[in-house]
């Protein structure tokens, strides 16, 4: 019976978050708080499709008052229980036109990518104390791997890659903090996924394909991921294969 | 005859890196720009001690256009000739009254740690390309290590630790992008120093000490610290010792 907020929840991988979760049965997903900055026609629609259980959230993770309110607003649909599950998948990805001095969007990918995940999770704490899950996923990528940094020096988006750096590092911090509460803070990688951000149909992974191996990080028992940068494992992407030099065989992954 | 740039340089390491390098004979370090954000009599007071080679640069490395009138300014300085060492000094260290979700300034630690470097290094960076050495070295610390982030848990200032994890990742992502035309960008840990920002009198190293032995790793011929974390050697420090944890036995730190 558990609750799960995520954010960026209108399209991508938040969606996909979404429509597998409300896809499971209400006796394990009881509700999911579909979190999106703006009104959203297809979570409206899922929220009819499943009533009481696809619940849209306003709420824009760069602004303060908005996650109070949108938190505020959990908390009564809640009716006393707490939350098991936050996804804190909004994030937003800029590609720079040359070498690393030309970035101009550090700033802006610090405010979504770090700030909005800090901000997301502390006004969240004490609902998800209250939870018996005590998970947070923090959505990230093997691109913010200072150790990684030159397998991917062909993708030109060091500002994605920089602020993925810093909540990687975020997440380490909640972790250690949290951890004897029964905690696991993960900073999970989903692999390179078909959507907007991603790039597109030439990555590698389905929305659904991806969601679905990252809920299996997510709920898997114990704190084996606490404090952890684990990659998703997906049937067929073991190992390095033609046309794309990245491998999803749910190794964790070096800082 | 080296020239050298260092930003934050009116106290504690800073201050010390410009006086060592004073103390140094001209014919080895030719000039020292010696930048700080506001007046500096301890600046003027050496610049004039050592005319022509200690020139104080008003140069706030949060304001992009007070970077750029310093880089205008070292440029006609320079009369022609590049910038051989740049040293990113400049920092911030807030601590947190509670565990992470306590913490309050993350964007301002950003601004200055993360952003700082970023804008600095850009404006300088066609003058550091005519330069001779082509040394960057931003001062960062193993608290910025996610793989120690447990060593350093009992040190609460997370916004610090966030902000060297991402000047890490920033670091390496120019030391990938420019290695082959010689640079070293080197991610710099000079130890716990005696400084207002390190906390006083109870830390390890003099500010001196540590401006020493950080300027080992600086000069050190070739490029074996391009895109690294190097701890600094220092002598009586090697091994864990009563008082304190902390070891400076020149190892390269993980990421």
């Amino acid at each position: 019976m558990a609750s799960v907020l995520i954010t960026g929840s209108s399209r991508g991988l938040g969606l996909a978050f979404v429509q597998e979760l409300a896809s499971r049965p209400a006796s394990s997903i009881a509700k999911i708080f579909a979190s999106a900055r703006g009104d959203s026609p297809v979570l409206d629609k899922l929220s009819k499709e499943f009533p009481d259980r696809v619940i849209p959230v306003q709420l824009d993770v760069t602004n303060q008052a908005s996650i109070k309110k949108a938190a505020s607003e959990v908390e009564t649909k809640l009716e006393g229980k707490g939350l098991d599950v936050l996804i804190n998948n909004a994030a937003v990805c800029y590609y720079s036109p040359g070498l690393v001095e030309t970035m101009e969007k550090l700033e802006e990918s610090f405010l979504v990518n770090v700030m909005g995940v800090h901000w997301v999770t502390r006004e969240f704490l004490s609902l998800l104390q209250k939870g018996t899950l005590k998970r947070v996923a923090n959505i990230t990528s093997t691109f913010g791997s200072i150790t990684e940094a030159r397998f991917s020096a062909a993708a030109l988006c060091p500002a994605y890659k920089v602020s993925k750096s810093a909540v990687n590092s975020l997440t380490v911090q909640y972790a250690i903090d949290h951890e004897k509460e029964g905690f696991s803070f993960i900073a999970l990688c989903p692999g390179w996924i078909k959507t907007k951000l991603g790039g597109g149909d030439h990555a590698d992974l389905t929305p659904e394909q991806a969601a679905k191996a990252s809920l299996e990080i997510v709920f898997t028992e114990g704190q084996v991921y606490n404090g952890k940068l684990p990659i998703v494992f997906v049937e067929g992407f073991e190992k390095p294969r033609e046309g794309s030099w990245l491998v999803y065989d749910g190794r964790i992954c070096e800082w």
